[in-house]
């Protein structure tokens, strides 16, 4: 009889915010008039910048007309969104070339699915915090051993503390990874990484003969300029690096769903392989192309008018950031992040667990936010604020705390 | 040093519709005034239908207010869409929950990650000729032996011939497969499965343990009674059927991406693992929903006016369908399919091969179809017409044909 992949038995649950939401749930059911300020979850709340809906009318109208209508995508992306992309990164300073982008439905597809082109007993290293899908769809390709519940790991992954102590960047690990997970700007700590460190990462990667998987979700909201935008800043990235980038954050499309991946052809594996082929073979077969209107939709972030706009949306969002970050400064917490990420990593008062001062903020001042440990345990004791909520929730909820 | 995985090592090139291209491209240097007429690739050409280029605008302009706009979908699909799907599924009288429905990005996504959620060492049991995804995301998987040159085969594949001989229906393989991929109305055939012989491979899965993967893609395309549009109107498919369905070719949407699957909560395992949570985890963490406004044009597809305008055009081209069939046997060919999908499979002429064929009709008449070799070792001596030209081009096809 069939059998069920027997690597997924060995998942955790994904309890961080159905907990969270049953918890809430049960406070409003006994307090009836709670006034609750969310700041929970990485979710947009601006709508969409005017040049973007205006190139989304434009191309739904095209998909009216027989002589302007689209069917299928090229698998790998328009040419128009793949060359605007690439422009992006070659005004950088980042050579990068139109068909090294992949076009795809978002980091988090592409985060979960890039695992796929490497070996099954490929050596994973991930940071501990860390964003949930690295280790989940790891686990579900069997590259993991059991979840160890003392530990609060899973065995044959290599964890990587992100701690005060090392400013949340962190060490190279003992043992030699095949696959690195690095994000920077940082979910769930908002902190990140200096050009010079990440130079070191990819000198090191590139010296034992692993991949750098780099999620750049978040680099619109870098203020600093010391920080790099992208891997590819590094000399030699191109030979043992991966970026993922997502139009969620910068542009809003948590609920429109484009992101991109490049890959450089030079990234080749320990027999010469190509990455590259790999990736784009695993998009033919199992992808077929973002949707033209949204291609269109991304394209426009690119257009001038675009530009401006989602850049006004974003330092909307880092006003809300630099409220927080200050505001609970004031308060007298310690507090990470929140200067070039939309994330605030803040230290619970007390030794309080961060489950413990989850309760206490829901309970005192009706505020929800999102405990440090649900990201893994050197998390406990940190607590996560997003810059997401709008500017009058956000000044309400600092306002709040500031009286607890 | 990393390694990439190497299963993708065993896959032969997808070279069907690229070596296509390059004949046509060659033809067309040689011959500047060739007036060309493509009925090769299964894309779709009219217009969206007038309900469907309404809800997309209604949902753009939400998208642009603060108070409508859309974050992360669910990323199981919009209650509206799941809802308008199951009951659309009840209303033939098969018993489906909304909770059972996933919507994703498309067929060919779902076809290709489906098998994820199986064990590695599955056993695989596909039709020849067939879909290449099937194939390939096992390659990918691991659950291939090598590419066999004279077989055109990989090894370690069940592989069941659909031929004249059997009315293009498979016999149940001499060997027991845990996974049995059918898709009917069939591409490339053309053919259909009937209501009898389906409950015959129901029965037979349920039997000897084992899962169909139901690829019903083209069920709008069915005008015959005996015909059965889902798995799920035979008796016992709870326990023993995956369907998955999509948007491109009832509604157009092969350049909106929008399909979905259908997985009961029955469906347990040797182990009584319920596949609809492996679906579930495999959606919640390699997927993040398909876009507000494309899951809103889904749900036009199930209004009143929607159905009616997608009717007219699936009738439109099923128009197109009866002109090639009738044609071509005006013209003394042997022709199959064309009666309840968009696919005319043609018998060549005097045993000449698929690609022989292909030469001929490209340099005599000027019409590019596809050789049925590329589907497959059974598709040899064989030839794929679509019917998704426009009407006029078509007409045109087919005199040209008959005059050759």
């Amino acid at each position: 009889m069939f059998k069920a992949n027997p690597n997924y038995q060995r998942l955790q649950g994904s309890y961080l915010f159905s907990t969270i939401a049953k918890k809430v749930a049960a406070y409003t059911e006994a307090n009836k008039d709670a006034d609750i300020i969310r700041l929970g979850i990485g979710d947009v709340t601006q709508p969409l910048a005017p040049q973007i809906i205006s190139e989304l009318h434009k191309a739904v109208d095209e998909m009216a007309d027989a002589s302007t209508f689209q069917g299928y995508a090229p698998d790998l992306g328009y040419e128009f969104l793949r060359n605007a992309i690439a422009e992006e990164y070659r005004q950088r300073g980042c050579n990068i070339a139109d068909d090294e982008i992949f076009v795809s439905d978002g980091a988090k597809s592409d985060s979960g699915n890039i695992q796929e082109i490497f070996a099954a007993d490929s050596k994973v290293a991930i940071c501990d915090p860390v964003y949930p899908v690295y280790v989940d769809s790891n686990v579900m390709a069997g590259r993991s051993g059991n979840w160890n519940p003392d530990l609060q790991r899973y065995e044959n992954f290599i964890y990587m503390p992100c701690t005060e102590e090392n400013n949340f960047t962190p060490e190279f690990p003992k043992e030699n990874p095949d696959l690195i997970y690095l994000c920077y700007p940082n979910n769930p700590t908002g902190m990140t990484i200096s050009k010079d460190k990440l130079q070191e990462w990819v000198d090191y990667a590139n010296r034992i003969g692993a991949v750098i998987l780099y999620d750049a979700a978040y680099e619109a909201y870098i203020s600093e300029p010391d920080v790099p935008h992208s891997i590819f800043e590094c000399e030699g990235a191109r030979t043992c690096a991966i970026e993922i980038r997502s139009f969620s954050k910068n542009a809003g499309f948590t609920g429109v769903r484009l992101g991109f991946t490049v890959v450089p052809k030079e990234l080749k594996d320990a027999d010469g392989i190509a990455l590259h082929s790999l990736w784009a073979r695993r998009h033919g077969t199992k992808y077929n192309g973002a949707p033209y209107i949204i291609q269109r939709a991304g394209a426009a972030v690119y257009m001038p008018e675009g530009q401006k706009q989602i850049r006004e949306q974003v330092a909307y969002y880092m006003k809300n950031a630099e409220l927080i970050r200050t505001g609970l400064q004031d308060a007298g917490y310690t507090v990470y992040g929140g200067k070039n990420a939309p994330y605030i990593w803040l230290k619970t008062p007390d030794q309080m667990t961060s489950w413990e001062f989850f309760d206490h903020l829901l309970s005192e001042v009706n505020i929800v936010g999102t405990p440090g440990s649900g990201f893994g345990p050197s998390g406990e004791h940190f607590f996560r604020l997003t810059a997401f909520g709008s500017y009058e929730n956000t000044v309400r909820a600092i306002d709040r705390i500031k009286k607890m």
